[in-house]
């Protein structure tokens, strides 16, 4: 039977530039269409890491050559381009790899919300870098004009850096339930999510645009909880997850339950910024509710995984 | 009864940089929520003019400064973007301004695509200046490299010109329905749409973007068709159209036939690239099924103009 799929893409199968990113989407929409096929119903969330960076380098230009015209363009603007950007691409690419196939599905980009906590800590100790380098006196200005935190690379300049707070919950869910329920491929949550907090207190019904990105796997995440999906596949650069990685030990796991899972993160088998944060959005998903899998594989091993063939089962 | 309303918004209605779109959206938002809280189900379509002119020319800044990296951004990914970048605010003004009213309806932007016959004859005459003034040189490098063709702009310098096609249909109608049906509030063909042809014959199921843009009443026009709307309201910088516009015998106009409007059209009252094409579109939404009705009218005087208070109506 069919299950519902939430697939978590990273960078690697969108490429770094457009040329790239069209001949990546081609052999993403195939990963997926396997999916399809099978009759699964899938959602997909994507990151967008070189593409809102390209964004934001680009307005930072703009903003370069004409001051007086345009102010710096914010974070969150660039990521709600960057889901045009990618969501355009990514839905042509699936719509057309399943027609091949002989699926008329119609293929959907939702402009996606995450909500996230003011309070929470990851604003007060900013770590993610984003967008151009700058030379000291435009980092000075920045820190002055806009309240930027910079942060100086090894010689190379200046970069902002930005928060990476853990999202709440997705704004537009009903939308993309809606149109799940309908049939309908969804691109959702591209890059994390806009990330947007709450203001003004209990009555107030405006969002603003945080300076921060959200963590595409944790976003994946809350998106497969609220869509009470089956299984979340995170996609990585390697077939499955191993404790010991590098070392003589090396174990690589087929399956891994979420109390094994949290002891090997304690013991620091994952690598923070990389295989960390998907192992803990994954234990996140399989304690959420009973019957929920998460899978962390390859792209091209997907659907093999979803079979039980190959990839890391994490469960309760 | 609730009336099925399609709404063509103008640049003027979005303002010209992000400062200015913030406050603009805040008036938009109290328009449209005058209509949906009159019962009637909205679906918000709107132009791009200055925004994706602003991206352009970022995307071309960040080219000019990275050339080695970047290649030039074609326009319809640049009308992606826009679509991201104005349907953020949009409907988040909108959500906010019907939460303030005790309105809990889902607001949502799906990236939208429009078909165009590879064969439309603006294709042989392209007329719509797009992006950043080119030197000479610069003018001559992309005719050469990448086949734009460029016009001479008053001793300003080169622009690019494209073709503004007429749509065929909306690639994603079936998700806008689905969304429609279900109660939500969308905002769809931003900028007219992404323009994309069927390439490669009856078989492929490739979509390519046009190097061209889609006037963005036409777009709404093709949209309320096949929404199977019964208003399409295109907004405008007058509260009516009127006949021998700035002459003694000018007249403001309440009710239009289709056939009076095409007689008004072939006397020439209409400015070309003003009034012309929103009575064009009008003509062509009002003649497609009887029952329809077009009103163009102000932002503001939207809901009078439902209630038949005020706006010219163009009826079959």
């Amino acid at each position: 039977m069919g299950k519902r799929i939430v697939i978590a893409l990273g960078g690697n199968a969108l490429g770094n530039n457009l040329p790239e990113q069209m001949v990546a989407i081609e052999q993403t929409s195939k990963a997926i269409a396997d999916l399809i096929e099978e009759g699964h119903e899938v959602i997909i969330a994507h990151g967008n890491g070189p593409q809102v960076g390209m964004i934001q380098a680009a307005m930072t230009e703009l903003t370069r050559s004409n001051p007086e015209k345009y102010i710096p363009c914010p974070l969150s603007v660039c990521v709600a381009m960057s889901q045009g950007y990618i969501g355009y691409d990514l839905q042509n690419g699936l719509r057309e790899e399943l027609l091949d196939r002989g699926i008329d599905k119609p293929c959907a980009t939702v402009l996606t919300q995450v909500i996230v906590d003011p309070e929470d800590p990851a604003f007060k100790n900013p770590t993610k870098p984003i967008g151009s380098f700058m030379t000291k006196e435009e980092a000075d200005k920045m820190v002055e004009e806009r309240g930027y935190t910079v942060v100086e690379d090894s010689g190379r300049g200046y970069r902002r850096v930005v928060a990476s707070p853990k999202p709440q919950s997705i704004e537009e869910i009903e939308t993309v339930k809606a149109l799940v329920n309908a049939g309908h491929v969804v691109v959702a949550c591209g890059g994390g999510g806009i990330p947007v907090i709450h203001t003004g207190g209990g009555h107030s019904h405006h969002l603003k645009g945080a300076a921060a990105v959200v963590d595409k796997d944790f976003a994946s995440c809350v998106l497969a909880q609220q869509l009470d999906a089956d299984c979340l596949i995170i996609l990585t650069a390697v077939e499955k997850v191993a404790i010991n990685f590098g070392k003589p030990e090396e174990k690589w796991l087929d399956d891994l339950s979420a109390e094994e899972a949290k002891k090997y993160m304690a013991e620091g088998h994952f690598a923070p910024g990389s295989m960390l944060p998907k192992v803990q959005a994954a234990v996140q998903f399989a304690e959420s509710k009973p019957g929920r899998t998460a899978l962390i594989t390859l792209l091209e091993k997907a659907k093999d995984g979803i079979n039980g063939k190959t990839g890391t089962a994490i469960h309760a």
